[in-house]
């Protein structure tokens, strides 16, 4: 067979179903969040609003953090030289770690190349050095902790999304004797919708599992000092291991894991896609270091994320849009076609300058195709008014088409 | 079973075998290289002489790397704040893209945010949508490769380590009809040997294979224009892909890989640790675009640290030392035994202060320890000298021991 000619085929069909990606290439501009310039097709630049950032209090441009990275290349250089173990471990790498353990209230962190490694890396190695271990993972996981439980090759118990009842009952079909971990996010990325932590914690007790939770999309955002939803819940302790990014909230990149000492050490010591790569920059361990103090001692930035949240949900749903079930910061415009979607999202970057991505399969089911809305701080009262406006303009403008954007069940 | 009794068990043992791992904590020094400070378990910070970074050139503390990345922060800010197909395309990606993809002498190029997920994510994914693909792994691939091959659930055929001949028997075996791909290395990782990269090209012709070559170790280093190994032997063109990373000559973070469009496009399209994942750092990419470019043009720093390469071999073999069959400037002292080498760094790291990490079970097998020294144009003949003195210092010192440190056979 001919790959060359397999993989063409391959690429039509994405192109037929409307899910082929076309990157928005967009410039960042310090200072002016949640404005960018895009550099259109054309090779021209225009300025858009971007709606669609995971930099969700702005810290990529905090002065904070930025000035402890200029501060960290300017003694220390660019790269690490090395894997955390040949060379590669450096004085920002342990303050750091002190620093998220801490934030979670455990005994130790390990710092990752992003939050994807920190999963692949974390579930991946537990569940495989615990002999006949069984997992139990959420229906709406992370592509990256789903990835880390099938590299563990224990067996896996899916449990429909948020179904308490439905996890006892797994629970309980597994012998009490085997080890078992309960893997699930707090604040489900694509929904906005929030995992029942506490209830979670009490089923992990009464069968014996630990408990695996991504707060990726919470930390930095929730909690007294933005240890995220666990901590917000009263319920920290509980869990056994937080996974979180330094990549979202806290605007750089990175990922870690905090829990116990022991099975931080076991990570450490057995996960290869944490030992056979070259560590983090220093200076991006120095900028998160500062992003997460900042977040720590400051809770303005969360108050005002909170308030642009709520006020656009408000505008959204009062004038009919489907916001699904969602809790969060992540507001989720359902539109349930991967062509409508793309297309909408072209219309407001042509005609509005707002930059909201489409997100189609796989990153969301078929059918769930959707705008994912993420509101910041730096979000005004007229740009949140100007978003509403290019909606309603692109409802009307693309309703003539197959499929209208979904109204409000 | 009591998951944390069982992981004490396994972290005992690691400790038993002269295998657990203590990492030893570095303060870079810009302007300083190979200096660094140490800061020992007694929390006094000594200078060292580093022998073991994979900052081969010290550009991690090159002025223009370091100017590109003040200056990209500065108007950039910190994260991308986005995966690439969700806000976190950035002009510098695009732009790295492009040079790379230049140098190596492909249409296309596509970073990642580290090697070991190029690998991951460039095997896993061809290997997987491939159907019935044979992929023919040499016997010392990086552990990257090994769980990209994994990943793809490809069928895997190890060859004998850069034998060509058993590489054939292994392609002879496989049905002409199925589809191929050949992964290997150009500069093996901890031996330094080099792969007869034009020879295995030629099997790959003879048998319709697409060839898959990892140059971590070579980028930046070897060719006219430091695109590795391929371009040193003018074979670049032959071959399909070629891996590389931003994070040891280019001296910041990041991976990528190179190769004809169509086959960049389906990675891009398809690989779930490239979708689902934050970006790079739009800085670091602009980082390692200055390094490429300083490379690109000044084989000055090339030239400088094959001569150090030399002498320092030189050196060690004329005392007896065993080096084993590096051809490059990854200088392997072997000492075959775990407990003697921790020691034998222990030692030049309080007596000497020169660190050079011990090479321990898993990154080599069992039996295989070794010290891994790696010249850069920084060091001086001073310091090589020093080196060979703590060296000959050790042998004596701990050859009482167990075992003595080998000599050449
Ligand atoms: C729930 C969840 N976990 C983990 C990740 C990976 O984090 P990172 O972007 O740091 O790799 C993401 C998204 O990127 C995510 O949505
Ligand atoms: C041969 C080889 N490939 C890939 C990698 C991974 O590269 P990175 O450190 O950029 O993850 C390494 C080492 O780290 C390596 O030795």
């Amino acid at each position: 067979m001919d790959p060359f000619a397999h993989f063409e085929t391959l690429l039509a069909e994405t192109r037929l179903d409307g899910r082929y990606r076309v990157f928005v290439e967009l410039e960042r501009i310090v200072g002016a969040f949640p404005r960018a310039l895009w550099h259109g097709p054309g090779g021209v630049a225009k300025e858009v609003t971007v709606w669609c950032s995971n930099d969700y209090l702005g810290m990529g441009q905090d002065p904070a953090v930025l000035g402890a990275m200029h501060e960290a290349i300017a003694s220390n250089g660019a790269g690490a030289g090395g894997t955390r173990n040949i060379s590669g471990t450096n004085r920002h790498h342990v303050a750091l770690e002190t620093e998220l353990a801490a934030l979670h209230g455990k005994d130790a962190a390990l710092l990752f190349t992003s939050g994807w490694i920190s999963n692949l890396a974390s579930l991946g190695t537990l569940g495989k050095l615990l002999p006949d271990c069984a997992i139990f993972s959420d229906a709406l996981n992370h592509n990256s902790m789903i990835e880390g439980i099938r590299r563990s090759d224990a067996e896996r118990f899916i449990f429909r999304h948020n179904d308490i009842a439905d996890l006892e009952a797994k629970l309980r079909s597994v012998d009490p004797a085997r080890p078992k971990i309960i893997a699930f996010e707090s604040v489900y990325s694509m929904d906005g919708d929030v995992a029942p932590i506490a209830q979670i914690c009490d089923l992990a007790d009464r069968y014996g599992a630990l408990t695996y939770l991504d707060e990726v999309h919470a930390v930095g955002m929730y909690g007294a000092t933005g240890a995220g939803i666990a901590q917000r819940e009263g319920v920290a302790h509980r869990v056994t291991l937080i996974e979180g990014t330094l990549a979202k909230a806290f605007g750089v990149m990175g990922g870690y894991v905090a829990g116990p000492a022991l099975l931080i050490d076991v990570i450490r010591s057995f996960a290869d896609s944490f030992i056979f790569t070259t560590s983090l920059c220093p200076h991006l361990a120095a900028g998160a270091l500062a992003a997460v103090r900042r977040l720590k001692e400051d809770a303005n930035l969360r108050d005002r994320q909170q308030a642009n949240v709520d006020r656009l949900k408000h505008l959204l749903r009062a004038n009919g849009f489907n916001l699904g079930a969602t809790e969060s910061h992540i507001i989720p415009l359902l539109i349930g076609d991967a062509h409508l979607c793309k297309e909408t999202s072209a219309f407001l970057l042509d005609r509005h300058a707002i930059y909201v991505q489409p997100i189609n399969y796989p990153t969301v089911a078929v059918g769930q195709e959707r705008l994912r809305i993420t509101p910041t701080p730096a979000h005004s009262e007229h740009d949140m008014q100007a978003l509403l406006a290019a909606l309603i303009d692109a409802r009307t403008a693309l309703s003539s088409g197959a499929a209208p954007l979904r109204d409000a069940a």
